[in-house]
């Protein structure tokens, strides 16, 4: 099941850099471990923004907000989710 | 060069019902095209919306508008075009 | 898998009474039916507004937007979709 | 007498963890003893978001603000207040 | 129980003036009839908008939403709903 | 005169509570004060926001501004202003 | 008693022209006495806009209403409408 | 003096053809006689919009009412208007 | 040239009251210079709001400017500019 | 390959001024580096905001991504991004 998530970042600017520099770590560790697993289909960077757009493909809601939910940079971001269906002009419907 | 574009659709109600599937068969004719070319690279019908969120691959701004202008539907859409670039956690990035 | 949905109904003030009258009827049914089977969970009616809340149990994504793509007040609509999630504090959550 | 209420949570994020831990933790506590009252009828998750939609049974505007002005994590929350009515295709409507 | 409303009305313009000038005089006879019985407490016209902000006094959500929806004007009409409660600063709360 | 104001309260969270607490006895008492003199003729609580909807009768704008201004927790609001007049429908207006 | 008056004007754009005319007209008369009468006392263009900044000095909110209610482009207009008072940097407030 | 002006053209969907080709004809001829002049200095389309982002180095406010006004296509437009002046780290700054 | 300008307030709550007292003077000063020059041709409170709608009359936008970046406040304030013509209604436009 | 972009610039305000001058210097010497370059073809200041409005020529999305992410003041500001093309009444498109 698929679904389109924007995350907009905001990370204080006042943080510690070490912690700052951390966090972002372990974000990309988890984003990247989810792209292996196939859960994490794509991921762009909006130009001139600290945002991204994401597709993900999960079992249901469920999964897909506890992936979101366990983000390291969670606390720090504005999440819009959008449900996906499969477009009838997608080549891919035969 | 990738793009997101969202798509909302806004068909008038009282249009004549053929010149209505003439127009949507002509947009999906066009779509299909230009899926095959590998410009139109994704198409996702967002969930209880006459919408659409797409991923274009282009040569740029003006392939870009070219395209998007000459929608069948375009006179009957509001269009979102996001430019994006490579994410740094995108495993592709290496 | 749960949904959250608002429906805003905006029939035009000019319709054929006849017409409208069909339309609202073939709505009801239509939603009666998707309560029978147990996928239209709750409707609640908005005070003072031609609009409701609803909550659906579905299959997925794909699910959802046929059921509401094919609502008879569909082009007549504004649809917001939230999807949802069990809640840690819902007695239900054991 | 039924209200739909969406409760958008932000904690500030340097807030001390124990301090935090409690106050969820109360308002845990205050949540599951108001659905078993029978007043705080549903709690649903929004995926991807530190939020919920509910809905209340209350006896009239008194209860439904007491209620949430109590909630521990009200300083802490942006309420949405929907009052809602029987809908007329409800199968319950007879 | 008390609700605050505000109704900003928006009848075409191309009507019929003769219609126009009846729907109007229904709604006035409506307005004042729900004054006398106690339920509209008060109607203020909003400085150079085709709006009021009233005052109701019912029995719950059910009947709110009855009166509202039969306005004779309901169709032209925004509706915006707010229930109210007592505040502690009011001199009747004692 | 008569203008609706809506007052949204946002102290900040980290509040010395005896400040708080003296801020929110003095809003009171001033509330009160302006209730007596017949000037603030109507004061309800908006349910399950910390906020009101209030009706002033005053000499004019200047009146208005100056009470609205020396409210102790205006720092710490955002206030809406409505100037109204007599709806024809009203039944005060004969 | 002052206020800041926008109006933007919409007018349909397939009026007959003579009944636009005629109309345009109209207004610009019932302007130009109110400014004779010194209740309109400024009126600028938004440059770029089909829309007006206006001061008004009025008896109060009765009047403000009626003069904006009465406007021959009144159906056809946006308006907001800003209660001013005397700033205290004003050099004429001595 | 320096303009920034964001045009989004809205042109009835339902125009007579040769009306409509008439209208775009003349909105390009009046666009490239201020071009010439020097006043239009610039015309960018905005990608996927029936819209342009312009820059107009005119006399002052007046001058810049009067040609936006009038624009062939000013009745089927929304205008935004930004005045500029020069920036501190524009090279020509000095 | 004419601008209106309409000028949000917001100092910090918890500034030093003199540095606060001594920015608000400077402020003060700093306008009635301006009103002596004829630039800053008006100022008026917004009625409940610590905010001004002012009129100004400068050599062009450079002026505007380099006005409103020089207001001791500019730093606590949201800015809001628009460009003004002579209004066709105007009785000064003879 | 054109781009508009706004900035808008928010600068914390209790920032220590020399680090703050430093920044700004420092986003100075980078803009003005980037103009030399040929790529920061515009920059202007919009008039009583901290704030402008640019026109760049890059090679691309990854290109335009690069220099806005890399702005020193790039944290502090909040960036809008339009893609441009060609207009076809520019004079320049033959």
């Amino acid at each position: 099941m698929l679904f389109a998530v924007r995350m907009n970042v905001d990370i204080p600017r006042d943080f510690d850099p070490e912690v700052r520099a951390d966090l972002v770590a372990r974000e990309k560790a988890y984003c990247q471990e989810l792209q292996r697993s196939g859960e994490w289909v794509h991921i762009w960077r909006c130009v001139g923004q600290y945002a991204n757009i994401s597709v993900f493909d999960v079992a249901g809601n469920e999964a897909m907000h506890r992936i979101l939910w366990s983000l390291p940079l969670f606390p720090y971001m504005t999440v819009e989710v959008t449900p996906l269906a499969q477009h009838p002009s997608d080549l891919a419907a035969g």
